[in-house]
C-alpha cells in the first residue's frame, strides 16, 4: 500500500499547462493576480471578499516588519552571522515569529473572541470581571503605545470604509471603551487584537489566525538577514563583559 | 561593551509614531501599499522602477505553490503531521525549499549569468562548448516541461511590455535559441533562469536572488501545512510494506 | 541599559582555563566523564545517582533510531535530498521529533503520571473508568507490538537491577496488569510510558521530560541524513502516478 | 511507482524483535551499550576502534557546551523566550551551530587537511608560504586562548595514550611548532584543528567531520532553552537604548 498524498491546492500535472492554483493557471496568477490575491487564494481558497481582501492586505503590509529589537530578528540575524543559508537564518526567525509571546498574539486573541458568547455576556460585564480578576485579556494594551496603537486605528479605519467590520470588532471596541470608562485610562485594543476581531467577523478559524503574521514577517526577516550580512559580516559572539556566569 | 544592534530598515523608536520601514510610515504601509510593495521596500529599499516590480510580483504570484509532490511542501506536511506548530512545519518547508537543488534553482542561474562576460563570448560560443562538454547550465530545462514552461514564457512577456527586459535575459534567450538550431529540439530557458536572468538586468546580486522564492513559497506552504491538518489529521508513518531495510 | 545574558550551565571566562561545565574543567569533561554522563551533567547538574543515570543512558541508547518510516528520519533526507547543509536536514528532523504526536509521547506521559493523585486512587478504579469512557491513557499500548515492547521491558529490568524504580513505575505497571486483567488481552506500558514514570519518580518534571527524546534521536537523524547522501543524491520529488490532485 | 525509502542502518520491521541497528538488537543497546557506543554504530557502523571511540567520546564530552555567548546557544534562547517548543528553540540553534563561521570550524579543518599532500610538501612549506601569503589556516589560533586550548592538549594525549594518533595529526602538531619556530609566537592548533587531523587519520570524510560537533552540542543548547525558561520566562526583546536606527 502506498501513503497517500493528495492534494486540493495545486495540479501541477501534465495535463496542466504548467500548473494551477484552485483552479486558476498559474500564468493568470502571474498576468493578473496581486501576490496578496495570489497568497489568500492559495492559501483560503476563494474565502474572502474584495473588501476583507483589503483589510488582511493591510495587515500584512503594516507587520511586515518591526525592528532589530524583536526576538525573531535577532534569532534570524544570530543565525545569519554564523555564515548559514538564508533558509536556515529565515527558519530561526520563523521559529520565534511563531511562538506563543510573539507572532502567536494574532492566534490567543481570535481564540478569545472566537470563545466569546457574544449574546450570553456584556462588554460592561467581561471588563468588570477581567478589572476585578486582573486577568490579562489578549488584544488588548501594548508594552510601549499606551495610549494606542495607530495600526490598529488604520487597520479600524480601512474595515470601516470597506463595510466589513462585525460584530466581534464591535465588540472588543466597546470593551476597549469600557476599560478606559471604569479605569479613566486606556488600555486600548491594539493591532494584533483588531485584526483577530475581524478575522473571527471573517469566518476564519482561530487556529488560522496565526498564519497571518508569518506570511507578513518573511520579508521582514529576510531584510535583516541581508542587512546582517552587509553591515556586519561576521560572526556574532558576546564578550566576557557582555554576559555573566552566575 | 555591548554587543551591536543596529538597523536602517525599521525605525519603531518612542518618536516614530507607531513605526516607519525604510522611511515609510506603516499606517501608509497598510494604508497604500500593496503587500508586494511593501515587502520590496522592506527587503530593498527603493531598488526597482515600477515595471521591475511588476516583474517582481508576476514571479512571486507564479511561485506561490507547486504542489504535494515537493520535497519542501512534504517535509512541511510531514512535521504538520506530528502536531508541531504552522512555524515549526513552516521553517521545516523552508529548510528543503533553500536547498540548492530545489529553491537554489534561481540564485545558481543568477550567479552563472552574472558571471558571464557578454562582451567577451558569444551565446553561440557558450552553446557550442555547452554541447561539447556536455555542461549543465543552471536555469535550462525542466524535467517535464520539455517544450517549455509556460510560465517563463509569461515572465518574459510581462518584462516585454513594462520595457525592462535587458541585456542578460536577451542573452539567454539567444542560448535558447542556439540550443535549438544545433540540437533540433529544445532546452528551453526556465522560469528560474529567465527570473534569474532579468533580476541580473535588474542589478540584484547573485547571492541576494534565492530571497524572492523564499518568499513566494511561505504562503504555499502554509496552505499545505493547514490542508495537512483538515485532511490528514494524523502521524504520518510508513507502513512495514512501504520501505524495507536493505 | 544592556539586556541580560547570564548563565550558570558554563563558565568559559578568561580565567576558566578552558572552560568549566557545572564547576567540571571541560578538560576533565574529556578525560573522565562518558559522553552521557557529561550531557546529563550539563542538562540537569547533578541531580542523579549512578544507577538512576544507567537508566537514562538506557533509554538514550535504545532510542537511538527507530527506522526510516519514522516521520522525522524522512523529514530529515527530504531536507538533505535538496542538497541543504547537515544542520538544516537535522533541524527538520528534529521540528518532526518534537511534535505532540511523535517524541511528544515522553512528555505526555510523564504529565499524565505527574498530575496522578496515587494516594485518592488506584489503578482498578482508574483503568475500570478508561474502559468505560474509552479514554486513550498516554504511554499504553503500541501501533504494532500488540504483545508488548522489549524495550520497555529491557528499560523496567534495569530501573529493577539498580534499585532505582518508584512509586510510579509500580503503579503503571499495576495499571498494565489491571488492563489485562479486565480485557483479556495486553494494553502494554510502552518505552515512553516506562521511561515517563521512571523519569516522575526520579524527580524531574514532566515539562522536561521531551528532551532525552531529542538528545537520543539527534543521531539517528544524521545518521540518516549521511545516508541519503550516500545512496540516493538527487533530488526527492514524487512522480505524477505518486499523488493525486483531489 | 512508489518512490523509494530504504535504509541500513535499523531494522525495525514485524520480525524484528523490537528493533536492530546495525544488526544488534536494541535491547542490547539498552543493555550494554554505552549512548556514546549506540550513537557511533548508528551513524558510522563498525567504523573506529576502541581507542578512536574513546578519542570521539573525549571530543563529544567536551564540546557539549561553551557557554551563553555563543551565537547558538543565544539564537536557541530567543527562541525559547517567545514561548515556543523545545525542539524549535533546539532547531534554531542548530542552525546557528551548524553555520560555516560557527561549527563548521571542524569540517572546514577535515577538508584542509584531506587535500594535503602530505608526500609532496612539508609543514615548513606550508607554514613559510601561508606567513609569507598572509593566508589563514583552517584549525589554527583561536580568538581568546593565544597560548593554547587546554581542550586540544587533552585531544592529543588522549589520542597519544590511545595509540590512534596518526599521520595528519603529526603534520598538524609539526606545523604548530614550524609557526611558533618562525614567528617567535604560538598560533596553537585548536581544539577543532586537532579534533579535524584526528578524524582524517581515522578515514572520516571531511565531508562528515560536521555532525560530531552537531550531536556533542546538543544537550547543552538544551540546557540553555531550559535556562531561559526557569530563569527568564519572558520574551527578549531589546529595551529603546539598546538598539539603534541608522
Amino acid at each position: 500500500m502506498a501513503e497517500v498524498w493528495r492534494s486540493g491546492i495545486t495540479n501541477d500535472g501534465p495535463d496542466s499547462n504548467g500548473g494551477q492554483v484552485r483552479g486558476v493557471q498559474m500564468t493568470e496568477l502571474m498576468e493578473k493576480y496581486s501576490f496578496a490575491d495570489a497568497l489568500l487564494l492559495t492559501v483560503f481558497g476563494d474565502s474572502f471578499s474584495t473588501g476583507q481582501k483589503r483589510v488582511i492586505e493591510a495587515f500584512l503590509s503594516g507587520m511586515v516588519d518591526h525592528g532589530i529589537g524583536t526576538s525573531s530578528a535577532r534569532a534570524a540575524r544570530l543565525v545569519a552571522s554564523t555564515g548559514a543559508d538564508h533558509s536556515a537564518a529565515l527558519a530561526a526567525g520563523l521559529l520565534a515569529a511563531g511562538g506563543p509571546r510573539h507572532g502567536g498574539a494574532v492566534g490567543k486573541a481570535a481564540a478569545y473572541f472566537e470563545a466569546l458568547d457574544k449574546d450570553a455576556t456584556s462588554a460592561e460585564e467581561i471588563v468588570a470581571r477581567a478589572i476585578e480578576t486582573k486577568e490579562r485579556i489578549p488584544g488588548f494594551g501594548h508594552a510601549v503605545m499606551k495610549d494606542g496603537d495607530p495600526r490598529a486605528t488604520m487597520l479600524q479605519q480601512i474595515a470601516e470604509q470597506e463595510g466589513v467590520s462585525g460584530a466581534t470588532l464591535a465588540f472588543a471596541t466597546a470593551m476597549e471603551a469600557e476599560f478606559e470608562a471604569r479605569k479613566g485610562k486606556k488600555l486600548p485594543l491594539n493591532v494584533d487584537g483588531t485584526f483577530a476581531a475581524l478575522l473571527v467577523d471573517f469566518g476564519i478559524p482561530a487556529e488560522k489566525a496565526g498564519v497571518f503574521f508569518l506570511i507578513a514577517r518573511t520579508p521582514g526577516l529576510i531584510a535583516h538577514i541581508l542587512e546582517e550580512h552587509e553591515r556586519e559580516g561576521k560572526l556574532r559572539r558576546l564578550e566576557y563583559d557582555e554576559y555573566s556566569f552566575e
